[in-house]
């Protein structure tokens, strides 16, 4: 491997190849520190055409390339394996925004851009980027691509995914697909784009993309509103879809458990609904007319609620703060359970429709299995998507009842998604963490022909092997 | 072959398998009557059971597959090539809705569904399907699906692949893959749908969808706006998109030209502005609130924009049949041209940023190239959209100029949507039509990654060959 190393110095400048154990380490271990790997090199380039030659290089000597953003993943998809011979290849220097075309209403910029630092930029000219999540300080928009990103912002604008016109991928063979542009149709043979988006980086590494922009809301209302079941809910958002519809931004809904949790932590978050109604729903209206339109327009869909019975309960945010405090509640829960210990992430997408009978039956099951135990169930309602996390019972040892029954809780929990037609990974992807579920859960034929992609386009098995898909 | 006609006698009721002149003939040419194949069979199943056991069998064959919805097409996708050896599948025969989920807001239904009658269907049930075209009457969901169609709604609600949640499958290998699921999000390996959906049939047959609905709007307004330049459309569509954002379902541009050619052929249909501006555009706005509030709106918007000096003369449609109207103008461009005789249809993308100086430069060469020439541009300008068509100059034989100039216009014209980094098939996809110019659109790169997927998907290369990519 000496001879790859010193063919790499050819391409970048030696501060650029990082072979030293110290400066290695803080590339080896994923966000949530569950996968540590080792490597044999991290590289630094600092643009597509450095990306290409080094992909064509690893070709060359059948060395696998780990791509690697900001390293905020939850499925260890960033982390290279044990045996000290990938390269990680992180993006972080190809920061570049190329170009902010403010009539396209579009957004040129390089894979190693931070999402908060394109969030702000594309503010300064008027418009809003609108894709939004917790890690947003330091994870990387080639990253978010990679992984097709959720957020809280979803329900109005989608996923990455749907934020993405066009990118620029160096494939497996060290080529650079040059498919920048900002398009809104374009029908020209298959979706190439969609394709590597959500691919983990083992189809291709993304080096830049151009993204849509849209534009800034003049006006913002966050409200806190009580519901005694999961299907008034359901109900409650069905409703705002009809009367609100795109000006429903944020539909976030938090369990009784999860706010006590939160409160238990952090006591200055505790919910202002009297009695911490069994579940609390954080809705946010955004709209481009008039702060008096969207807060008229938030009360009388709120009076039809209370009139039908749905919600029991509603706080309107007087001021920005406020409004801030509610959405620190519903981040927080995160930082909670963190504070606990150890627990165990289920980030899993439910069909509205069979979303009250999941929750039901998978509450029942877990708590008739493992009494005590504590169900942080909290997530993007509006989307779906449950983030159903259990915490341990209280004095219990974290680590150890994991360790005894983490396999346990993922059948059960994950045998109820199956039965409702839902999704093992709703926003977070797979990487390691879920590869081994992945099959059964797609079943054959779709696991098969992600099998035949990931031959085809990657034949020597050079890019990120064993995410997603193992050959 | 005569052993593969007695082997689908196994599978289909001898009535669906049509094998006589008289009828096969009405599958065999395309709608523009541009295309004529003959086929082996053309073979009508009604589940996609019978569809996997008839691709089983052709695979074995090596016998080619011709999958068709509607019929519709403007690219020739669905017309066999002359050899008579390819078998039609055609899909009409399973129309079945097999689900509507009103809490979900998703439909799922089979690929023979005709268009119109699922706007209908959703409409019963108090929702809309925004997928709308000129041929929604007799187009089919798959057929929509296969070539991502796009259409008059695209701006607000994007392309048949945005509605789309999930898809049923059947490979070259005669396998189903079961992708019927109605989420949000699902970040479970690669994005297979958006692989399936504009590959026309080449990857593998759309056999059912499930496909997002959205609340029905309760108010819908429709105005008629003279702009004097392109910069203005653009100044204008700036506008309702920063004042309406998404209330604004409509923004279609028809220059003076196009209008002349409907007046002439359609005199009930002249433009109700005064002298028939340069560019006539046509605004939809859908509200969920009132009729008060977005005619409001609508006027406060139209108030700014001649203000600005962006619009010279503003018709507000005053009742449903006026609105009607309205889209019949710029509908009946097409069948205005039709009335002409054959013209060149070139239904291109161009950014927003790029579009004047296209539209300039594009009609001077071809003016100063051919003196006399008509330029019926029209289409959806709020996606960038262009139908750019061409007329002959009058007197003279459509055919025998076609045939003479045809790829001297198409060559000019394209060269001219490469220079603005424009799409050369915005929303009818490449069928056999644009076939031989998408590898130098596309670049050597994307079009090697495209055969790969065709040939790593259909090694036989049974699914509609020579379409979309030829290996």
């Amino acid at each position: 491997m000496q001879k790859l190393i010193h063919e790499l110095t050819n391409i970048l400048d030696a501060q650029y190849i990082l072979l030293e154990d110290q400066d290695k380490a803080p590339y080896l271990t994923d966000w949530r520190k569950r996968f540590t790997g080792k490597a044999l090199a991290v590289v630094l380039p600092c643009n597509s055409a450095e990306v290409a030659q080094i992909v064509k290089l690893c070709s060359e000597f059948r060395v696998a390339i780990v791509p690697q953003g900001g390293n905020t993943g939850f499925c260890g998809g960033a982390t290279p394996d044990n045996t000290g011979t990938q390269i990680i290849l992180n993006l972080k220097r190809m920061n570049q925004i190329r170009e902010i075309d403010t009539l396209n209403q579009t957004i040129t910029l390089e894979a190693g851009c931070i999402l908060q630092t394109v969030q702000e930029k594309t503010s300064e000219h008027g418009f809003l980027f609108p894709l939004s999540l917790g890690a947003e300080g330091s994870c990387m928009i080639g990253g978010n691509l990679a992984t097709n990103a959720g957020g809280t912002n979803v329900l109005r604008y989608g996923n990455t995914r749907d934020l993405c016109l066009g990118l620029e991928v160096v494939t497996a063979q060290g080529e650079i697909w040059n498919g920048i542009k900002g398009l809104r149709k374009d029908n020209t043979g298959y979706d190439l784009r969609d394709l590597f988006i959500g691919s983990e980086g083992t189809l291709g590494i993304i080096t830049a993309a151009v993204m849509k922009l849209y534009p800034l809301p003049i006006s913002q209302w966050t409200t806190l509103v009580g519901c005694e079941s999961i299907a008034a809910t359901i109900a409650l958002l069905n409703l705002f879809q009809k009367r609100a519809t795109s000006l429903l931004t944020g539909f976030e809904m938090m369990t009784r458990e999860s706010l006590e949790l939160t409160e238990k932590h952090f006591p200055r978050l505790a919910n202002p609904l009297k009695g911490n109604p069994p579940f609390t729903v954080l809705i946010e209206l955004s709209d481009h007319e008039s702060e008096e339109h969207v807060r008229q327009l938030l009360e009388t869909i709120l009076e039809e609620a209370f009139e039908n019975r749905i919600i029991s309960d509603a706080v309107i945010a007087n001021n920005l703060s406020q409004a801030n405090a509610f959405w620190q509640m519903r981040e927080h829960i995160t930082l909670a359970q963190a504070e606990e210990g150890a627990n165990l992430k289920h980030d899993i997408t439910i069909p509205l429709s069979t979303l009250d009978s999941f929750i039901q039956k998978t509450d029942q099951l877990m708590r008739c299995k493992f009494p005590g135990i504590r169900i942080i169930n909290f997530g993007h309602l509006g989307d779906g998507n449950l983030h159903y996390n259990i915490a341990p019972p209280l004095g219990s040892d974290p680590k150890q009842f994991n360790e005894n029954h983490e396999k346990e809780i993922h059948d059960l929990i994950y045998s109820q998604v199956e039965r409702c037609k839902g999704s093992i990974s709703a926003e977070h992807g797979i990487g390691q963490l879920k590869l081994a579920g992945l099959r059964s859960h797609k079943g054959e034929v779709a696991h098969n022909l992600m099998l035949t992609i990931k031959k085809a386009l990657d034949p020597h098995n050079i890019l990120n092997p064993h995410k997603v898909v193992s050959i």
